[in-house]
């Protein structure tokens, strides 16, 4: 397997899991005044990264959640932020323009922030009440799977979170064995489908911002592959009709609630393209992981296999990963 | 210019202007009780055309609005839901099947609905509390305007209300000739590039909802056109990096307050691309309505804009904007 290392898998997974103690304070903490709302804001993957999060507070609990982003909220302003509620904030350089001018933002109304940062000493860091500074550590879904289980939990909706919690140890070996699992199917999909001239992604729930950002910060940024994702409900409402034989289609499937979704786009889409890919999360074993929990984890499970997807096209194409045309390169931000 | 009438659109927008009284009059039963949440549900380019609503509630108010996918929301689940809540759904059919689940899940909750519908005596209309039936009314988004418009009066929000509301008297006779001075540019648009194989949508705010429907549901479903939409914030987050010199892009700038996230978008794709077309609202004269209303009012003008696309496109294409491949014709829904 190209660029794949699985100790170093493993050794980036325990970064963040061996801060477990780290995390769940500040859930203590954030838990230790009342709140009214969880509100996430980021801008571009770092949304779509914190998005299935939302979801799953929506589906187990009834705390108050919103989501904005980050250009939209500092212009459009949302209503119902007071200076009790609480904003999670992502970004890895922890200076993305947009986003710390929403931290400024709710700053302004008292707002206590929660951000997520790849490195230290960012300007993000420095407005925020409590900060993770992930560095290596991946994935940085796992920061939040700790620090709202938790947050459920102190809340009385997640009475398993312990438990839950304690089977997460395993996970960063079994997201290793996942991409071993997935690397046969990815390289064939990559060489069968790197130069196709359209690419339609989909995926529901908690897989929707997968499908929305994979194809957008990955394909479309570090491969300038031509992407179109909808969500699997909206499909019908306007793609379905772009469906031929040739028109190249690839599907998410979550194990969340949202399943059945996918499964009406896996339905219809295998009769009308030839061009079908669906990367199913129920595919994939995870030892050491109880069944009850794989609902939960669809978003870490997919971004292991895409992963391969990435590791092998940039060396099919000959395009690193790393190439931008634009990209933070010029005055526009 | 081919698929106009200018008197049939002045009557089908009178058609709906003329029950100004009975939609305020929804209004004023709506607030007779109080209200924990306006929320929004509906799928496809419904849900897409009652969105800019949220968004002007949640600039211009304090009041709390959330809005789901209906197919989402039968799945997932709403927690903010509850039986003071009130539920504004919309299909032109009257029995779209994810928007009807959603009314009865909604209605299970005690939640009152307020329906627009095409068609009378539908099934959507007999599950609601209120419901609004346009029949040929264009557009159905001034239903909303004075719908919402009221609310936002009623609760304090709004007090200029009633001299807007005065004022969209003559409004239909202004997108009449918006019309005409869009047409031109528009028969070129069409013409120039009916068969480029991508086209990026942009828009932003209270049109957002406009470049990914009228990308989705019109070109999409109805000409067979591969799109991607996406916002103006979200446009640097991956996409930007597709432009090219021969990279179709299209953008809609609004007159709301996200407008200079869409001149953002202007300044960049001026220079990276030579296909470039801005449909700009700040360019139709609307006789009869004052400019500090203007900025409320882009989705209809951009919708009677690309209208003259939709009208012109299908004789160019000769591809009628009725053929469906498989859009209600299956077995899928």
């Amino acid at each position: 397997m190209i660029n794949f290392d699985e100790a170093v898998i493993r050794e980036n997974y325990q970064f963040i899991y061996a801060q477990r103690d780290r995390i769940e304070a500040i859930a203590d903490q954030i838990c230790a005044d009342e709140f009214d709302l969880l509100f996430f804001t980021s801008s571009g993957g770092s949304m779509a990264m914190m998005q299935p999060f939302q979801h799953y507070i929506n589906h187990y609990s009834p705390i108050p959640t919103d989501a904005m982003l980050s250009a939209d909220l500092v212009l459009t302003g949302c209503n119902r932020i007071t200076s009790h509620s609480i904003a999670f904030l992502t970004s890895k350089s922890g200076d993305t323009p947009d986003t710390l001018k929403a931290a400024q933002y709710l700053k302004e109304r008292g707002v206590r922030l929660v951000s997520v940062i790849g490195i230290p000493d960012s300007p993000l860091e420095a407005i925020s009440d409590y900060s993770f500074i992930y560095k290596d550590g991946r994935p940085q879904e796992l920061v939040f799977y700790l620090l709202i289980g938790k947050i459920l939990e102190i809340k009385g909706y997640f009475p398993d979170y312990k438990s839950f919690a304690d089977e997460l140890g395993s996970l960063g070996s079994a997201l290793a064995q996942v991409r071993i699992q997935a690397d046969e199917a990815c390289i064939s999909y990559a060489k069968k489908y790197c130069r196709e001239p359209y690419n339609i992604w989909i995926g529901s729930g908690d897989l929707w911002p997968t499908a929305y950002s994979y194809s957008m910060c990955v394909l479309e940024e570090s491969q300038w592959i031509r992407t179109k994702s909808v969500s699997s409900p909206e499909f019908f409402h306007g793609t379905l009709e772009l469906l031929e034989d040739d028109v190249c289609v690839t599907l998410l499937l979550t194990e969340g609630v949202t399943r059945p979704l996918d499964e009406k786009v896996k339905a219809f889409a295998q009769k009308h393209t030839n061009k079908l890919t669906c990367f199913d999360c129920r595919d994939y074993a995870l030892p050491g992981i109880s069944d009850r929990y794989r609902p939960l984890l669809s978003p870490m499970i997919m971004a292991a296999v895409l992963q391969r997807i990435s590791k092998n096209i940039e060396v099919i194409t000959d395009h690193s990963l790393d190439i931008r045309r634009y990209y933070r390169k010029g005055e526009y931000s």
